[in-house]
């Protein structure tokens, strides 16, 4: 297929490139270090008035990662824009010359077999953050592109997030501040289900980045920390983080007071938490989840909340983003949902905006990206999205 | 007075007692030894239907510290009451003869001086919980009264609401809520003024019990953390905490990012935050108060929020408590309050009750207390609120 459509340009960087005796290679639309001019295309949501309100505002739409003055001295075309839906759209426009695509996961660009066929000139896919699975990776991985994230541009602002959640719903923060912004004091209403962090058993599904600087930071609460991951840590690492490793999800799901998800979405993990799973979880346990709604069956989140079998979700992952006004988990009990916004603090953003253009640049110079960035290199899956 | 008025028991406890030989016991409402009966009063918040919600939850009027079996058990008698004030309230009632008042810092019974007059008989006034400021202290000593509190019982509890309120104003968390269950999707909203934690200066006034356990939780946080204290901490546990000492206050306050109160209420931190305080805080500083409501001046605090001098205020005490309708904390821009629940956690209501228990034993058997949950001790006040 890349042949077919991308035959110049990718003959073109063979000769230059140095993963070009790789088989991956000889069907991928791979990068020209040539000069020439791209199209580049950034999704991201739209700020309005909120757009000049801090300088360090970059990950909006309107100040597009703070790369236009750079990209367009360098000749190329910069296309931003926050119109992402439906055949009419904006970014539709664009998609069949565009070079390369910049999206979010706070407003992501869902980048569909059907449009990579569409997109002949494509190349890149850059996520300015981390996650992916806008992209269909299979698809993308089909067409020998090259997909690639910030990777740890936003962990420490994740991981952050993820504590807030769970000490909201621990200390059954949101019906205090209810009350008090509906003239109302009733202290025995918020205390009869609030908690103490400490001495509570508290699972990470997933150790990565994320997970492992959150165990981190749950470390002085003095609580009992699992996690389950594929691989466990270095005794050293994990001593020095306090977890225990739990191979079998089912066996630690059952003891955790407090869940939290800190896996990738992956046809693995899509629809993990369903109704046969979440029967098997503790009576009054706490879900926060701000790696991907997909990985919850949606439905049966919300009967568990509304039964109590689930006593507090929070997060700030939906399917689709933005979620529509009906979206249940807007009006269960319990919740302390969010827009996607964790990943997305001023600090992140001035993170991932270097990195997505320290990416570009390398792009432009026919240079590898840094290897940890790479989810799909040149029509090849990144290991753990095989 | 004591003297005057409770004359007889105090001399039958000064016989018995090992402090009989000091100053402060000739003029003091002594601790009667014997096995006669007492009259207890407790002033707890009603929990109406929640009361039978959790079996732990002792902290309310209905359950009443899980103590009443053990009282009448000894012969004594156990008056429980959420009302509180006024002249016709039920607590007024007992005032003339009871000999032991019990409250929480969540539904303060108020101990004017001019209650203490009418309390003939009162001898001791326990604190469920931390804080004693609802009790004239001065007049209390006057009185040869004990004044003591579960110290210890609540300070992880309160450590941990704090980091969840430093968190919620630091991420923006409620904008992102509101959003949520109004049916809407705006994370630029959120996130222009989102930030990470990591690497922010936060300050700590005071640095007692509950400051120390706060900065020991923020340290994996990556912080630059100072506190102010009457005492610098030795240098190993200095050291181990990570923070730095800061001896004049007004020096620590303009460097901060984020201010969190941690001293008690007293004569010299009465309306500590007034408008000349506040007007020399960084421009955008976040506060958290989980202290007491009147360290700060109430309308200057609300000023500041309307202004954006002060970006967040969040915390669980007010003044007057319960809060009334019309107090302006509730209605101020950039507030994260509840009503007083930090110390009142399940956790926190299983210590306290026991610790209450425990000093009610330990009276009847002329024993003291341990000597750290002494405010005042047979007429002379603790060393911090002299």
């Amino acid at each position: 297929m890349a042949l077919r459509r991308g035959a110049s340009s990718a003959i073109r960087a063979l000769a230059s490139h140095r993963y070009s005796a790789s088989s991956s290679s000889l069907t991928s639309r791979l990068f020209s270090a040539s000069a020439e001019s791209k199209k580049i295309v950034g999704v991201f949501y739209k700020a309005n008035e909120y757009a000049s309100a801090n300088p360090n505002f970059l990950g909006c739409a309107e100040n597009a990662l703070g790369i236009r003055e750079w990209l367009e001295s360098k000749g190329h075309q910069y296309i931003v824009t926050d119109d992402k839906e439906g055949p009419d759209c904006e970014l539709e426009k664009h998609i069949p010359d565009l070079h390369v695509l910049i999206s979010t996961p706070f407003h992501p660009a869902y980048v569909t077999a059907e449009r990579i066929k569409k997109a002949k000139n494509l190349q890149l896919l850059l996520t300015a953050g981390i996650g992916s699975d806008h992209i269909d990776l299979n698809a993308a991985a089909a067409a020998g592109l090259t997909v690639a994230e910030v990777t740890g541009s936003n962990t420490v602002s994740v991981a952050e997030d993820e504590l807030m959640r769970i000490l909201i719903l621990v200390r059954n923060f949101l019906p205090g501040y209810h009350q008090v912004v509906n003239g109302e004091w009733n202290v025995a209403q918020i205390a009869h289900r609030a908690y103490d962090l400490e001495g509570k058993t508290v699972g990470t599904v997933g150790a990565g980045r994320i997970g492992r600087l959150l165990l981190q930071r749950l470390k002085p609460f003095n609580c009992n920390l699992l996690y389950h991951d594929r691989l466990k840590m270095e005794p050293e690492i994990e001593n020095q983080i306090g977890a225990q490793f739990e191979e079998d999800l089912d066996k630690m799901l059952p003891k955790c007071d407090i869940i939290v998800i800190n896996t990738p979405l992956t046809e693995k993990t899509k629809g993990l938490f369903d109704k046969a799973k979440i029967s098997k979880l503790k009576k009054g346990v706490l879900i926060v989840n701000n790696a991907r709604g997909a990985i919850m069956d949606t439905q049966a989140v919300v009967d568990a909340c509304s039964t109590g079998h689930i006593a507090g979700y929070s997060g700030d992952v939906w399917y689709p983003q933005p979620a529509p006004k009906d979206h249940p988990w807007r009006y269960m009990p319990n919740q302390a949902m969010t827009p996607h916004i964790s990943g997305t603090t001023i600090d992140a953003q001035l993170r991932y905006a270097a990195g997505v253009k320290d990416m570009l640049d390398r792009y432009f110079k026919g240079e590898d990206f840094p290897a940890q960035h790479y989810i799909v290199k040149e029509g090849e899956l990144a290991p753990q999205y095989r």
